[in-house]
């Protein structure tokens, strides 16, 4: 068994290697007219230009968190937190650069080629960022394994650390900066001016594009990367502290099982092709099938090999389906082929008022049954392999992590190419390829939206368990009122966490607000088609509100579990991750599906129902589909952010919590 | 100390002559002129007519229960549900029909008299539904002591939960009504004919009024008695089930205390007088401080004479402390007098998203200091005084619901006598009297708002930890994953039982809708003011509508905990109940408060600011308030009941669960 030490970074670098491929592949490609270059360009600077800063800013959040650890903890853990840290940034640097030559791309093929052409382009422009994921995650773990050998191995949580907090500035920054573009955007150039989507008069439309790369590429790949890591990593953990485990075996487990995942979405990836004239969402569809079968397979295999039963292969598949379902489920709730969109959509004839509360209602509505799977999920995997396998369930979900970051990160790289190809003014018939590539993306979107926050709810379960083991707690007791009090604080800080960042998108698109708005009026050029606006100052307020709004949610984050761990003791801590985790993912689960819904309510009267656009139920839709934004893009999804930091923060604190004891 | 066994039926009592005393004051006053009497008639008849099918469709459920506790647990607890959900019915019921004299009484003093003696009328109706609430909990609790004697105590859960049922029904039906028949006729009344409030053409409008007195006095009686009781029979059965404390002093001590409440309530009653041109509020404040003041200096004196040490009185402080606290927090986020409100109405500048927006983030935010407070009131409380401490945390807050159900009361009462005076043509000096009270009956309805569910959580959370003992569990231990599937069920419940009580508001209310449409389409003299509209068949759709929504909610909460125990086990339904209880609080408080800063954003706007009435700033608050209406006064309240009933029926079945075993 000696060599399976090396089949995870080996498969990582498989996978880099593969996304190398890949990226080439796209960088020969032609990127069209000079016009589309030039826009394209924009999007791209802009987009680096935000990932560079933003990297710049949490230079002194890691530097001192790299001394704090090393000083407080141990200095390898910090070692290995710098390059957690590293390597998200790398994931996120490569895969969005790739993303944003692929937009220009797919546009182009739209145009030159046709739809099959064009989804090509899109789709492996978002495999890249999968694979890079993965493959830096994998090879990550793996290296360090392989240097330090398993007596070392528990400093592994300082590389998930780094990646988690790269992470929350990742999606919380990333999801700001998309949300005010997008807002802002929409408030002055759609609904004040009067003019369409993407229409290169508004000077936000670039700041737009570019946070569709900054939020829902990057943003999105790094909360899966955390996601990924973690589960690995909590996995690992529980190996190392059971007494009944072969504890290298246990180890190497998670990490075989993911080599496997990397190998599985490679294949994936390779069977999404599409022919004209039929559904791209079959040809994604059928990828997405493929390697999360060639997952279950392996998984007896595995299993059996490694531990002389199935057992440990059905908390696997646990997890898988969980995902899978969680999915489709999110999928009901939040596409117009179901009747929960459509009920929205009879209400907005009524009025914004009506629209919010059905929208509400339904998203309340739609927490039940990915609760019921993933309390399923959880009993049937530790059921079959005790607390391991819950952290079993959350690698198995994750395992496929490659095949559904390419799925999801495609979205918006086909969204961008409909807004290139309008900036253009390309031909009619591109824009109809590249809308409906950007249709399925929406729907792909909102299940990688589910996937992430299921994924989210089970990697820090995970790491709570793991938390609980590393200090050596034998219960967590909700008769002591310190847990119950820490449970309340758990369950409060989504809430006090979404209640900021949503105050900062409002503050963050008012600034974009005001800008749109000074340009029209101190220039009349700009709406005549004359002169250029200013594309560059409605990227750098997205940019600088995005790095400056991040700083408090982001703190609180990291700050929350070590002050409770401190004042109110390692048990009140383990509260308040079991609390926050619960009530984190009802609200995200929630805000992501009613913003979701609410945007296809919009999108499904656009199609020409209750009056089609311009009436006034269409109106109503439009205010459903703004509050919907900060509560789908911003957050919702940093909640995933917080509930698994705040664990890893636990996980790697734990030391200091036991060296120093609690106050109260 | 015998003696005090006949303390709490004795001030019982007191509160009861007390409440008829006002109750023949008030209907000695003259009703005004044979208009006013005319339209209260209507308002009386329709409210009463409400709580008479109300009761009608409960007997059959209590029916069923009656059978079901008898054969499943025994026959006592059996009678014990019936007093109990009894008692609950006279409470309602002869409050409101108090309430529902005292409103046009109310108008009429302020026609004849002035704001002194009009806050006097209002004031003392309100009043009886706070005498009669506490009156009827303590002379049945203590009653049912001196029949049963110490060692058949245990039974008294039955009465709580015939309280908790009533109020389930009492909440979930009157908030219903009351948003249905609210939502109906603003939408149609004020926005499409453009009449103003409390028209008599607007054929919802008497249905309006109506829902005032079943939501805001019936309902939220019948909230606080279910708190009440919940509160001192935790307590009791707290005391029963330890092995430290002597147990008739233990369950003689909540009745003690709640006997001084009731006395401290009374005496708090009679300081309520206002002087002309001075704030009404300034009375009522003054009331609630005397009769704080009296339970805080008798408690020091209790728990010395009982326990021998000031820890128990140091317990009911905090619970009291963190009542006033949730009270004075409620005010600071809903009130237009602080940031938060003045935010969302500039906020309501460009338009009902960013008005929707910045509401909800508002609603969140405000859920972290109330948090901070009961988490700090359970350590408090359980440091001086153990588990039981939690229990008297809750005894203490709630020792003074007479005055605060009179405090709120009486603002649905003034604003039901602004409808009649507006009704009745009144002059013009009557309804700014009216006005007046009103908006200060806004203020106090909010703080009771946030009084209900601070005491809900603490009455949840008292009946958890009893039922714990009850069941014989050492620990509800995080670490079992059946503890953790529990939470996770747990805290989706109240997001399900909101969506399911959000939805029939939306149903109920457009029937409303479409019913007052037909009116005016169908009789062109409604508008002209020369024939009458049909109030009674809105007040018939309201009524039927809340009857039939009502029932799946209800069943829910009924089922949902019989269930998990029954198939999870007891420790699942443990960490089922510390979920529901966390997560059901914060989005009780975060609805509660949305609800109610969108409320009074519309008014300041109204007011002048931002452009006034009529400005598209309005526009945009009148939808923020609209969706506000069935969160703070629908969804949010509901889940008070929710919780306290989750854990009252997991506590009466306890002796079922543990007859079976469980499932799984």
């Amino acid at each position: 068994m000696e060599f399976l030490v090396y089949a995870a970074p080996i498969s990582g670098i498989i996978a880099l290697v593969f996304a190398y491929g890949l990226a080439s592949w796209i960088s020969k490609l032609d990127a069209g007219t000079d016009r589309m270059k030039e826009i394209a360009s924009f999007i791209s600077e802009g987009a680096m230009a935000f990932l560079r800063r933003e990297y710049k800013t949490m230079v002194v959040f890691v530097a001192v968190m790299f001394v704090v650890l090393g000083v407080g903890i141990d200095w390898l853990t910090a070692v290995n937190y710098l390059i957690g840290a590293g390597f998200s940034v790398l994931a996120g640097y490569f895969g969005m650069s790739v993303a944003t030559k692929a937009n220009v791309r797919t546009a182009n093929a739209a145009r030159e080629v046709g739809m099959n052409q064009a989804l090509k382009v899109a789709f492996r422009g978002g495999a890249v960022m999968g694979l890079c994921v993965v493959g830096l995650g994998l090879l990550g773990v793996g290296s360090i394994f392989i240097i330090l050998g398993i007596d070392k191995m528990s400093v592994i949580t300082g590389f998930s650390l780094g990646a988690s907090s790269m992470a929350l500035f990742g999606r919380v920054g990333g999801g700001i900066y998309t949300k005010a573009a997008d807002v802002g955007a929409d408030l002055v150039g759609k609904v004040e001016a009067g003019i369409p989507e993407d229409d290169p008069r508004n000077p936000a439309v670039i700041a737009d594009n570019v946070g569709d790369n900054v939020g829902d590429v990057a943003g999105m790949g790094s909360d899966l990367f955390e996601s990924y890591v973690g589960a690995i990593v909590s996995a690992v953990i529980l190996a190392l502290t059971s007494t009944t485990m072969d504890k290298t075996a246990g180890a190497l487990f998670p990490m075989a099982l993911a080599a496997i995942g990397i190998i599985a979405s490679v294949i994936g990836i390779m069977f999404v092709r599409g022919k004209e004239n039929t559904n791209p969402a079959a040809a994604l569809n059928r990828g997405t099938y493929v390697s999360g079968g060639i997952v279950i397979v392996s998984s007896f295999f595995l299993s059996l090999s490694f531990f002389g039963s199935f057992n440990n292969a059905y908390a696997i598949i646990a997890g898988l389906v969980v995902g899978i379902a969680i999915g489709k489920l999110t999928e009901i709730y939040t596409s117009s082929d179901f009747k929960y969109v459509k009920r929205i959509a009879s209400q907005c004839e009524t009025g914004p008022a009506t629209t919010i509360i059905s929208g509400f209602g339904i998203g309340m509505l739609s927490t039940v049954w990915p609760i019921l799977f993933i309390v399923a999920g959880i009993i049937v995997a530790y059921d079959f392999a005790g607390l391991y396998g819950i952290a079993l369930a959350a690698v198995g979900m994750l395992s496929t992590t490659g095949m559904v970051v390419a799925v999801d990160a495609y979205g918006p790289i086909a969204d961008n190419a409909g807004g290139i190809a309008e900036m253009c003014h390309l031909p009619k018939e591109v824009r109809v390829i590249t809308d409906k590539l950007d249709s399925v993306g929406n729907t792909t979107a909102a299940i990688g939206k589910g996937f992430a926050i299921g994924s989210a709810a089970l990697t820090a379960l995970a790491l709570f368990v793991s938390y609980s083991q590393v200090v050596g707690l034998k219960t967590i007791d909700l008769l002591n009122p310190m847990v119950v009090g820490g449970l309340f604080l758990g369950s409060m800080l989504p809430f006090f966490f979404s209640a900021l960042t949503m105050n900062s998108v409002g503050k963050a698109a008012f600034e974009m607000i005001e800008e749109v708005r000074r340009q029209f009026r101190e220039d009349s050029g700009i709406m005549a088609g004359t002169s250029k606006p200013d594309y560059a100052r409605c990227v750098d307020i997205s940019t600088k509100a995005a790095l400056r709004e991040m700083i408090a949610p982001g703190m609180m984050a990291v700050v929350a579990p070590i002050a409770v761990g401190l004042i109110l003791g390692i048990e009140a801590l383990g509260g308040l991750l079991a609390g926050a985790t619960a009530s984190g993912v009802l609200l995200a689960v929630m805000m992501a599906n009613a913003g979701g819904a609410w945007d296809n309510a919009k999108k499904y009267i656009e199609e020409g129902h209750h009056g089609g656009k311009g009436s006034t139920a269409h109106t109503a839709a439009v205010v459903g589909d703004t509050v919907g934004d900060p509560f789908k893009d911003t957050s919702g999804p940093s909640i995933n952010i917080l509930i698994k930091l705040m664990t890893i923060v636990a996980l790697v604190f734990a030391p200091m919590f036991l060296a120093f004891g609690s106050l109260l």
